[in-house]
């Protein structure tokens, strides 16, 4: 499972915290680093020397531009929050994520491998955007002291790490098997809402003009049932349907 | 019970670590340190530095000279090992600590008090003696990466720090309290579901005569998602807004 597991460091400052992050998963295990537009030089000899002997995950590090890069193949999107939005997004503790680990894990030997997990850390002074969060199936917050809520990044990777390697260490219990299709992957979520948006202009419900929230609500609603690949295709099946229809009249 | 459980770090070589085990613990609501006889001065500007706003955790922090007196008023001594050791002490995980120390707790009001929980932690690079060891009830062990067990000692301090907090809470989970709208009723599902069903017959993407396991499969989809009634309102103005299209061309 572990090897499945992919996180995801966002804009990261300090190469230093690149480095410790790295040393936090591979303590638990955990060896998919990727980094989406760090705002340091990477590879960089701070992030190696607090990396501590965790030179091998810095070197297997994926360095992307954009999130969609880091996840378009991902079946679950978890994004760390310290925050509570307007719009709520179901929010786990690392406790549940550990349990959703659990569930969502398919074995590929069953042919059913629902791809890969991301866990998304964000900026460290900022977190993530509301764009970047509104990816994501779930969000996942760490309960710290509401008095003091400074964990620093490779703190709170080490929690997760944690985390998910004790949900590996039982995870022959609670797989997802008895389910009939694989996850749609982050990339073919995001055909289906670019093809829900256009449906919804065509029939005005959508307004250009004025958006509000709509589409960060569907999204919310859409991600949350954490649809099969199987469901996605039904889905898109409607709405090419209902063009379809709009057309003849 | 978080005020009850002392961290007691014993002959830490390099004052940064002191500074951010403090932060550590403060993260996690934890601020009783305890220092048996550090191998560096303190209080240390590194120290203070690398607790990032956790002075006060540092400035509280007792200084001892033997690990006796750190643990003597204590009820519940646990140390830290990464070793197993040739006479086997009883072990816990970080997770069967989280238990106990539900156990343990013992409330004072009830005028039953246990007294302090001691958590040992030993030097960086050589853990605890076996003297210190066999002081304690029990000895914990967190289940890091058998090739790579590296855990700096702020990165341990901070997965114990984390279970304390769980078990204080004694709630592991986020409810759905935090909500913006309530659920949607089971009749308000029925009309959605009755609604979809006519449009999509409207669209003929359901056929009456071979309505194969369509309905089956939309039904599980957005049942699974626990629509709130806000959301149940947007699809239903979805589907509303595409037969009003259907009928104007």
């Amino acid at each position: 499972m572990l090897d499945h597991i992919r996180i995801v460091l966002i804009s990261t400052s300090h190469p230093g915290n690149i480095g410790a992050a790295a040393r936090a998963m591979k303590t638990m295990g955990l060896s998919q680093l990727y980094l989406v537009a760090p705002e340091t030089d990477f590879p960089h000899p701070k992030a190696a020397e607090m990396s501590s002997g965790a030179l091998d995950v810095l070197e297997g590090a994926t360095v992307v531009s954009e999130l969609g890069e880091a996840i378009q193949d991902c079946g679950l999107i978890i994004g760390t929050s310290a925050r509570t939005r307007k719009i709520p997004w179901p929010l786990l503790s690392p406790r549940e994520l550990n349990e959703k680990l659990k569930q969502a894990w398919m074995p590929a030997s069953a042919g059913m491998t629902g791809g890969a997990i991301a866990i998304i850390f964000g900026r460290e002074q900022s977190g993530l955007t509301n764009e970047e969060l509104s990816c994501c199936h779930c969000h996942l917050q760490i309960p710290a002291n509401p008095d003091y809520s400074s964990l620093n990044l490779a703190a709170a990777v080490q929690i997760i790490a944690y985390e998910c390697r004790l949900a590996s260490m039982n995870v022959d219990t609670h797989e997802r098997s008895s389910w009939d299709h694989r996850l749609a992957s982050a990339d073919e979520m995001a055909h289906f809402f670019q093809h829900l948006e256009q449906v919804l202009i065509d029939i005005d419900f959508l307004k250009v003009t004025a958006p509000r929230k709509l589409m960060t609500r569907l999204r919310r609603f859409f991600l949350r049932a954490e649809p099969d690949v199987m469901e996605v295709n039904l889905l898109r099946g409607i709405l090419t349907a209902m063009k379809r229809r709009i057309s003849e009249n």
